[in-house]
């Protein structure tokens, strides 16, 4: 029995509010500024798809339910954070966690609107990175969709992936647990091991 | 009598488009490079706001006198400001204003759409500072929503206190007009007396 | 017999997903990254289009020709600049031509939703911009909007000549051509001659 997409959205906006409190805690804000951050890159990436897909009223309109998660987490990352100081990883993985869910429930989003596949692809690589990418602009820091890790590699490999499995038969909740794993797995292997797909060396000078 | 939503979002517009010059003014553009960065400035947060609740045509496309009050708010500050230089705090008391403006006009157009009250307070924050925003950053500055000032604070102290005085039974022009005044003055105490509140000092290591 | 604004979308598709290609060259990505750079810098301007005047589907969610262009157009365009080297002004090049499509085919979508002429402007400016700003941003490039470059102004002017030259009675193809044309030689000008227009000496001093 899968969770339903509702649950799945629910647990991606916890995770990406830890990643959002993580990142602000960085930056001195006081702590109105750090619950702003955090909001912002939890509703980020799924606010986007629903405007990109005319899904209104917008889920976090819709269901107060997860502005109550994100100040929860919010918080108890806060109280957590001071009280045991977090390893330097713990916002990628988060991070992580947030691209993985949201990666997957948008694409599968895009999938129910009978969207094409590749139009799905790329709805669910946005829905994944918008969210972290806002917080980094906020933030100041340089988007880690631009870092060289694989980034948003993984969250194209997780969503196609889910629907290739689909495509060759597999039932819809594998392919949803699958291409999750995929993200989850991908970003891990970056982090962790510093795996990196090569980059391209384009020899572009500057304008001058 | 209370002035209307729609004049109090002129004003906001007005105000707004000065601080959009203002910010400009500092990187050299020409006269519509000018205009472009005073009209995002000041459609920025009331745009986001409609885009969010899905109220269309949006209000500057509704009615096209906003633009008007861009254009000639932006070019009279143009022309003041090269006739008698502004202090340094001219910007940040221009965005005060606006700030107050549009966080309590958008909280008070989610409450009419009947919204919850952590939504109102969130929508009126999202609504006062995304002009701002939009502005720092297309100016390549740090936002202001990311100084140690009291800024994204200011307009959720002055949204949910204009949501409490209401349930404490006032008026809605009074709330309205304490909302407004409480953004401003917490505004004004962090810029002129240097007021903060306690940052939040997380031991968040960096990612290596 | 002019080409559709359907035709003009998938050009200005592809020669922004060639900026964002060259952009992206710069910053040492894997493939997945630089086609995830190109995508967003060519359907980010009609994207935000799209979304303020609720045009719905989206142009590339109703259509999915435009991935495509934009895929192969990336790809060949990596392929090409590894045997081959560009000038340093390729970037600016396909940018300029990319701002005069859009700009120009934003301002005759708000044209025939009967805005007024300051908002068909407007409309046309932010369609042709905001996707080079998008990119420039999550580069984290200086955005070319901000240079001294007439840029906005290029925009600006091709959309009113537009609008100008129908109100003087010339046909609309006509209008069209002339202010495409308009766009790409102000902003060759710009790149080839350095030809600037005077920027505004603010005495703005930064807040202390």
């Amino acid at each position: 029995m899968l969770p339903s997409l509702h649950t799945l959205d629910l647990v991606g906006v916890g995770v990406f509010a830890v990643s959002g409190v993580l990142a602000a805690g960085r930056k001195r804000l006081d702590l109105v500024g750090v619950l702003v951050i955090a909001a912002l890159t939890a509703i980020g990436g799924g606010t986007i798809r629903d405007v990109l897909l005319d899904r209104h009223p917008i889920f976090w309109i819709a269901e107060p339910t997860y502005l109550l998660v994100i100040c929860v987490t919010a918080v108890a990352t806060i109280a957590y954070v001071r009280f045991r100081p977090p390893p330097g990883s713990a916002l990628l993985i988060a991070d992580a966690l947030g691209l993985a869910l949201f990666s997957i429930s948008g694409a599968q989003i895009a999938e129910n609107a009978q969207l094409t596949p590749l139009i799905v692809v790329l709805m669910g690589t946005i829905s994944g990175v918008a969210g972290g990418v806002l917080r980094d602009v906020l933030c100041a820091e340089i988007p880690l969709i631009l870092r060289r890790d694989i980034y948003a590699t993984a969250a194209v490999a997780g969503t196609a992936l889910y629907l290739l499995a689909q495509a060759a038969g597999a039932p819809r909740p594998w392919a949803f647990v699958l291409g999750m794993v995929v993200v989850v797995i991908l970003r891990m292997a970056a982090i962790v091991w510093g795996l990196r797909l090569p980059t391209l060396h384009l020899p572009v000078p500057d304008d001058g």
